[in-house]
C-alpha cells in the first residue's frame, strides 16, 4: 500500500520537497496531499515589489508552478484556500478547515512535511481595521495592495513602515509608482542587512530618489478617517499616509508546531536535522522560513527566510523522503538587493555579528570601480572586507556600487564558504577584461588591504 | 652602499616589482632602473581594442603610470626607448642600445628583474615591408594602427586574421569603426578559448554583428598595390583588404634570456620557482609574459599571458626584492571577454584540456536566465560544466550570456580553486534577489545538472 505525505504550505520548500520526492518514488508508492491556506502555490515572494511598482507587468508571471502543474505533472493532490489547523503526532492525521466552505476535514499521515513559511512581525497598532494598511509577506498580500493602488481616484502619499530588504525594495516600488514615499525606521539608518558605513550609502541613494527617510522614529499608531487610514502617527509627529505599508520583518510560522509538541530552537524557528528531519520526530520534516538553520561562520543557529534556502532545504528533504541521501549544508547569510540603481550584497558576518560570535578582526572598506577605469560606464564600487585577527580568514564581506556590482558577492560567498584567507585570496586567478573590472579586480583590491590591515 | 635593480620591460609585470620593491627598500637602499624599448609605461594592452574601436576616446587613458609618475613616486629611473640587447649573467651586467640615439651602454646590476612580455607570433608571410598590417601586441603597436585607421580617405574593407580573444575584440572594434570586417581562422571555429558548443555562441553573435567569418581557412600570403596592402591570399580565395591585423597569438619573449642561458620551460616561457625567481639563478627575477607557470587543475606549466597574472607576478617578485616573502600560486585559467553584447567566460579545463591532462569526466551544459525570468531584461545564459568521474571534483567551467553573465564566472573559479565538488557547489549560498538571478542560480541549476550526469 501507499505511504501517504502531507504537506502543510505550498511554496517554496513544501512544494520542492513534494516535486523532489516525487522523481523517486512513483503515484503507486507515494501519495502527496498539499494544503496551502492562500490562493498561490511555488510563487515568487521576493518579485512582489516588482509587480507592484508595474515593473513585472503580470501577477501570474510570479507563480513558477500553479495548482495544475503539480496536480498534472507530478501528482501532487494540492487544496488550495485549505488551512491545517491541527496535527495529531500519535494517530498521525491533520486537521484541515476549507476556508471557502468552512468544512473541517482530517487527513491521516506516514509523511509530514511542515513548510508554513513565516508570518510577519506585527505590532499592536498595525493590529486594526483601518483599511489602507498591508504586509507584503505572500502574494495575497500582495494582490490587496496592488487593488488598492489601482484605485480611481489612486492613493498618493505612502508611508513604509521599517528599513529591510522589503521595506526598501517597497519605499522604490512606490516612487516608481509616482507616490510620494516616507519611509521610517526606528533605528539610526535603514538597511541594518549591512554595516553602518555601508549603509549609509544606500540611504543617499534613496534620499537621491526622493524617498523622505525618517530615522530614529517610532510609530505609535495610525489616524483614520471613514474607517481609512490617514496619517502614522510617530514619537516625532504624524505623517500624512493613504496606504501604509509594514516591512517590519518576520518570525517563524510555528504555531501549530509548539502546539504539536514539535522542538523550537533559540531563533524561534523549527529544530531540524542536517536531513531537515524535525529533530527527533520520527517521519516529520520541515525547511523554510519556518525552520532555523546553522550559520557556518558563527557556528550559530539562525533564521534566514529566503527562498534560496527554502528551495535547497525542500529539495533535501524530498531527496530523503525519497530514499536518498542528502544534507543541508547551512547557510553563510548571501543576500543582495537593488535600491533604485544602486546595488547591495553582503555574505557572512557584519561587524556586530562578528562581535557577537566572539571573533577577533579587522575590517577595511576599499573603493575601486567595476570596469577598468578608462571604460565608459565605469562607475565605483566599495568592497568590505572583515577578516580574523590574526588567522585572516575571512568572515564577512558586503559590496556596494552602480552596476554589476551585487552579483560580485558569490565571488566572496565562495571565499568564505570555504574558509579562505585574505592572504590566499590575493591570489584568486578572477577574470579580468576592460568591460568587467580594472587589472586589480575590487575583490583582490580589498583582500590585499585586508592582508596590509592585519600585519599592523 | 644601494643595491642596483634593472628591469627589463617597463609594462605590468616589471613596474609592479619595481613599485612593489620601493615600497619597503628605500632610495639609499635600492637603485632602481628601468629600460623600455616602447614609448610607454603600464599600460593596459588589453584595451587596446576599445581605444580602437572610439569607445576609449584617449589614448592616454590606457596608460596606468606614465614614467614621470615611476620616476618622482617610486624613484624609479624608467629609461624609454631603451632596448636591452644582452645579459651578462657572470660580469653582472646588461647592454641597452637607445633606440633614439643609438647609443650603446651597459649598466650593472645585484637583481634583475626580466620582464620582457611576450612577442606575436608572425607567420613567414606576415614579416613584409607591405603597409598596412598591423599587430595589436603593444600601445606602439596600436598607435601605428590608430594612425592608419584615422587617415583620410579611411580604409573601408579590414581582414583580421585569427580567432582568439584579440581577433574577436579587434574585429568588434572595426565593425564599430564602420569598416566591413573579415575574420579569418584556421581552424573550425574561432573563440577556441571554450568549447566547440559554447564559442558557436560567439560565433553567432559575431555574424549577427556582420561580421564576415571565414573558417577552416588558411593564409597564404599578402598582395600589394603601390606598396600598400591590397588583399589577403588564403587557399579559399583572395579577400580585398585596405587594412590587415593580425591576432595569431603570442609567444613568450625570451630570446635575451635564452642567450644569457637562462632556463627555458617545455611552454617556451622562463622557468621559475614558486617566489619569482629564475630557476637556479641567483638575483634573477622574472614575471609576466615571458613566463611560464603551474596550472593548478591540470598541474601542468602553462603560458598564460595575461595582465593579471603579471601584475600578482610582479607584486610576488618585489615583495621579495623588497625582504619579504611571497609566492605565486599560479593559474587555473580564468578569463573573460565581451564580443557585441555577448558576454564570455571561462576557467579551469576546456575538455580538450581535461582529455589531455588524463581526466575522465563528464560536461553538461545548462540554460538559465541572467535574472528571474519575469524581471525585465533576463536574458539567456549558458553554464557549461566539466567534473571529474567519479569524485566530481569541478575541472572546467565556461559561461556564454547576454548581460551580466560573464564575471558569474569568477564563482565558479573560486570554486574550482578551492577543489569544490559539484555535489558541494549544489549547497552554495549564493545572493538571490529577481534583479539577478533565478530563485536556483545559473551556477546552482549546472551544479545540480552535474550531479546527476554523474550517478548515469
Amino acid at each position: 500500500m501507499a505511504e501517504r505525505m502531507i504537506v502543510i504550505g505550498g511554496d517554496a520548500a513544501g512544494m520542492a520537497a513534494a516535486a523532489q520526492a516525487r522523481r523517486s518514488r512513483g503515484r503507486d508508492d507515494l501519495e502527496i496531499v498539499a494544503f496551502e491556506r492562500g490562493h498561490f502555490t511555488s510563487y515568487s515572494a521576493c518579485g512582489i515589489p516588482y509587480w507592484i511598482s508595474g515593473l513585472v507587468p503580470d501577477r501570474d508571471q510570479l507563480i513558477a508552478r500553479d495548482p495544475t502543474t503539480h496536480r498534472e505533472k507530478f501528482g501532487i493532490d494540492v487544496r488550495l484556500r485549505h488551512e491545517v489547523v491541527a496535527i495529531d503526532l500519535d494517530r498521525r492525521e491533520v486537521t484541515a478547515v476549507d476556508l471557502t466552505g468552512g468544512r473541517e476535514i482530517r487527513e491521516p499521515f506516514d509523511i509530514l512535511m511542515y513548510a508554513t513559511g513565516a508570518v510577519p512581525t506585527t505590532p499592536d497598532w498595525a493590529r486594526t481595521d483601518v483599511a489602507g494598511v498591508f504586509g507584503v509577506q505572500t502574494l495575497d498580500d500582495g494582490s490587496a495592495l496592488r487593488s488598492w493602488l489601482d484605485a480611481d481616484p489612486p492613493p498618493k502619499r505612502a508611508v513604509v513602515v521599517g528599513g529591510g530588504y522589503i521595506g526598501v525594495e517597497m519605499a522604490e516600488a512606490l516612487v516608481l509608482r509616482g507616490l510620494s514615499v516616507t519611509l521610517v525606521e526606528r533605528a539610526e539608518q535603514p538597511m541594518s542587512t549591512v554595516d553602518p558605513d555601508m549603509a549609509r550609502l544606500v540611504t543617499d541613494a534613496m534620499r537621491g530618489l526622493g524617498v523622505d527617510i525618517r530615522t530614529g522614529v517610532q510609530v505609535t499608531g495610525l489616524s483614520e478617517h471613514d474607517g481609512r487610514v490617514d496619517a502614522v502617527r510617530t514619537d516625532a509627529g504624524s505623517i500624512p499616509a493613504d496606504v501604509v505599508v509594514l516591512g517590519l520583518g518576520v518570525r517563524p510560522n510555528t504555531a501549530l508546531a509548539e502546539a504539536a509538541g514539535l522542538p523550537i530552537g533559540p531563533t524561534g524557528g523549527l529544530r531540524v536535522d542536517r536531513q531537515m528531519r524535525v529533530a527527533g520526530v520520527p517521519g516529520v520534516w520541515a525547511g523554510g522560513d519556518c525552520v532555523e538553520t546553522l550559520h557556518r561562520v558563527s557556528g550559530m543557529p539562525v533564521h534566514v527566510p529566503l527562498g534560496t534556502h527554502a528551495n535547497k532545504q525542500g529539495r533535501v528533504a524530498g531527496i530523503n523522503i525519497g530514499g536518498g541521501y542528502a544534507t543541508f549544508a547551512g547557510v553563510i547569510g548571501t543576500a543582495v538587493t537593488k535600491v533604485c540603481d544602486l546595488e547591495v550584497g553582503r555574505t557572512g558576518l557584519r561587524e556586530r555579528d562578528a562581535l557577537a560570535a566572539g571573533f577577533e578582526f579587522v575590517s577595511v572598506i576599499a573603493e575601486s570601480t567595476n570596469r577598468a577605469g578608462y571604460y565608459p560606464g565605469a562607475r565605483p564600487m566599495t568592497v568590505k572586507l572583515i577578516a580574523e585577527r590574526p588567522s585572516g580568514r575571512l568572515l564577512g564581506a558586503q559590496i556596494v556600487g552602480w552596476s554589476e556590482a551585487a552579483k560580485r558577492i558569490d565571488t566572496l560567498a565562495v571565499a568564505l564558504w570555504n574558509r579562505m584567507t585574505v592572504d590566499d585570496m590575493t591570489a584568486l586567478d578572477l577574470g579580468y577584461a576592460p568591460p568587467y573590472s580594472p587589472a586589480w579586480d575590487p575583490v583582490l583590491v580589498a583582500a590585499r588591504k585586508a592582508v596590509d590591515a592585519l600585519a599592523r
